[in-house]
């Protein structure tokens, strides 16, 4: 039943040499790594230079190479190689959740199109093994809520603020240890966050989203003031990849939540991930994992080589199962808006005011918020302003909010 | 690819009326519970007294229903019925641990010799979905440990003994709740924690072990200076199920431990349950959720159900895999024992001791014990002790032990 993997590795950086070493020390698995293909010449290496090679065609046009893994970081350069590897009839295993945002459907329908198989697991959450979970486990158990901390870089950047650290020196920090690039946007703004809700969306829905569809807001404007706040109210941060249905609605976001200590999340700190998954009967479940890491990302990837070895495929079960989901923002959401400026909170138009704190040196509101009107502010221009989720902190238009209506009123009173 | 499923349920128990629910709610799926058999009559049930049949042929001489789904309580009465659905070719699902545990070898080569399949996800940790993930998912990840709060009774009450409470209304509470049942024996003195592990050890590390080879001691002798012995230091204590492997030994058993605000179920309350699992890439993965009740444990069988109809088997991935894995209990464990008798105490021969306390009222010591000693004593006949094992906890005879004992002395000193 199992067969050989034999793999064309492109890109051998931190999780392509984690893969190497794991897949060497992991003799359970009939499968080999026959040509590691890399861009750089002379760079110095794990391996002896005899081992590259410099020209992808090596990889695609050997014919027993049946698999190629990706781990270049080039979403660009990546596409290119996928789709030539799809039409080669190789599988492909990829850890890029930017390549596979953006081209969810496209590469599904040319690894279909070409009988073979397109796995990801390492794309997101790292070692978690969360796609293969909701693919395999969840597929009948009515989902309610998917809601993960994907993005260790800034989980590990939070918790150091509720050190005490300020946002500046903990992000110093991450990427001394380098968990974080040199120019950490996708992080700290939530698109490498995005990136891994959209793939998740389409497992625990059956949803394909467009990436600039989906609201990212990040952790670049934290201020010392908006972790007093937390620790005051006994809160934690953390940025949220969160999708949630209500009927025939998804709704999907990535934003920093405060959490409170009977959040599952509230003790997952640093660079761990984590993935709250809820669903009808078995109630909430929680992974916590390392999300990032050479050894840990390999790790997932090597789960994709083994599932190979037996032939597996994604089936994408919540698609076209007879229910018709869409993706909406026609929510309300309770929100924490702080600034020294009091101006660019007051720009801000609340459907409910629970809170108004005003200082010399400080102001923050909490109350709802449409979630059309906060997904069409351009929050690049409000540097001053930070903005993050409450807990209790959606309402739909359709359900009964009675609860939170009362709860806020007696706030208010 | 995907076929229907016709069942015969045994049991309309509170998993079995569960099951029934969450069958009905969930229309994704392509099964029917076609018959329901039941053993007492005329008792009050969720539906009407005709759906309901008292005869176990009606189910197995029924050629359409393909899957038997075994609910009942009774090991000894499950085990015929399942021989019997294995032989008339059925599949079975079953989520009775004292049976699985007691005949899983004889069950699997059963199920095999007629060609169909055996699933208990539900048998392990409710809604946690630790048997698929340690068949599917770390079959090639080298795994050095499998570590759960198996036991939701269990749990349930060491945690309302952390609240202050005594066991003995603890376990008066438990009961009210229907989390414990009227002879708690099973739950409290770690038998099922037991069943649990031996199926867990199983789909680890590919070994079947036989029940009474399994040391369990459970919390029935817990007491209020036990307790307070764990709030001075900052631990808490949990009940473990627990599994390692060094080189090609695996040490398992079942006993309270004390653990540190660093371990990740610390935070693990009441009746949930939590596994982790450590393996050599991935690193340590918690998974968390509801260990019991009706819908969680209904939604395991569901997704058995769901399985099923893709014609899933359990491969045992681990067995045979070249590995000569044998359990053992060649090791020594780091260890409290409390009691107001001291000479309870000193009737155990530690090999190094590292704390002596001792008052008018109450007595511990702790330090390092050989396994194989422990397991040979009748706690059953010391009423006033209570063991519990302490963090970083065990030494393997192959190991280097420097570390730990050093750190022994550094007490010592």
């Amino acid at each position: 039943m199992s067969q050989k993997v034999t793999i064309g590795l492109v890109g051998f950086g931190c999780v392509g040499t984690g893969l190497y070493e794991v897949l060497n020390q992991s003799n359970l698995l009939d499968a080999e790594i026959k040509r590691i293909v890399v861009k750089t010449k002379g760079k110095k290496r794990l391996l002896p230079e005899e081992v590259f090679s410099y020209d992808i065609n090596e990889i695609l046009n050997d014919p027993e190479i049946n698999t190629v893994v990706e781990l270049i970081d080039d979403a660009n350069a990546a596409y290119d190689i996928v789709v030539a590897a799809f039409e080669k009839g190789k599988n492909v295993i990829s850890a890029n959740k930017k390549l596979i945002a953006e081209h969810l459907d496209e590469l599904i329908l040319l690894s279909r199109s070409n009988n073979v198989s397109f796995l990801y697991e390492a794309s997101v959450c790292g070692s978690i093994p969360i796609i293969r979970n909701l693919e395999e486990y969840y597929n009948n158990d009515s989902l309610s809520k998917v809601e993960g901390i994907c993005n260790g870089t800034t989980n590990y950047i939070l918790t150091q603020t509720n050190y005490g650290k300020d946002y500046e020196a903990a992000l110093k920090e991450a990427q001394e240890l380098g968990f974080a690039e040199t120019d950490p946007t996708l992080d700290v703004d939530g698109f490498d966050a995005k990136f891994k809700l959209l793939i998740l969306i389409k497992h625990a829905f059956g949803i394909t989203e467009e990436p600039n569809t989906i609201f990212n807001y990040g952790i670049r404007h934290i201020k010392p003031e908006d972790v007093r706040y937390a620790a005051e109210k006994g809160y934690r941060l953390k940025l949220f990849s969160r999708a949630e249905r209500a009927g025939n609605d998804v709704f999907g976001f990535v934003a920093p939540h405060f959490i409170t200590s009977e959040h599952p999340a509230f003790n997952v700190n640093n660079e761990f991930n984590s993935m709250v998954v809820e669903a009808l009967f078995s109630d909430k479940q929680l992974f916590v994992g390392k999300g990032a890491g050479s050894h840990p990302t390999a790790s997932a990837v090597l789960s994709d080589v083994s599932a190979l070895s037996f032939d597996y495929r994604y089936e994408y079960k919540k698609e076209g199962n007879g229910q018709e989901l869409h993706f909406s923002s026609d929510f309300e959401v309770k929100v924490y808006l702080g600034s020294a400026d009091i101006e660019q909170i007051n720009l801000f138009q609340f459907e409910q005011v629970d809170e108004v704190y005003q200082s010399t040196s400080y102001n923050y509101k909490t109350g709802w918020m449409k979630f059309d009107k906060i997904k069409c502010i351009d929050f690049n221009k409000l540097h001053h302003l930070f903005l993050a989720v409450l807990p209790e902190d959606i309402r739909f238009k359709k359900s009964d909010n009675t609860k939170q209506v009362s709860e806020a009123q007696s706030i208010l009173a």
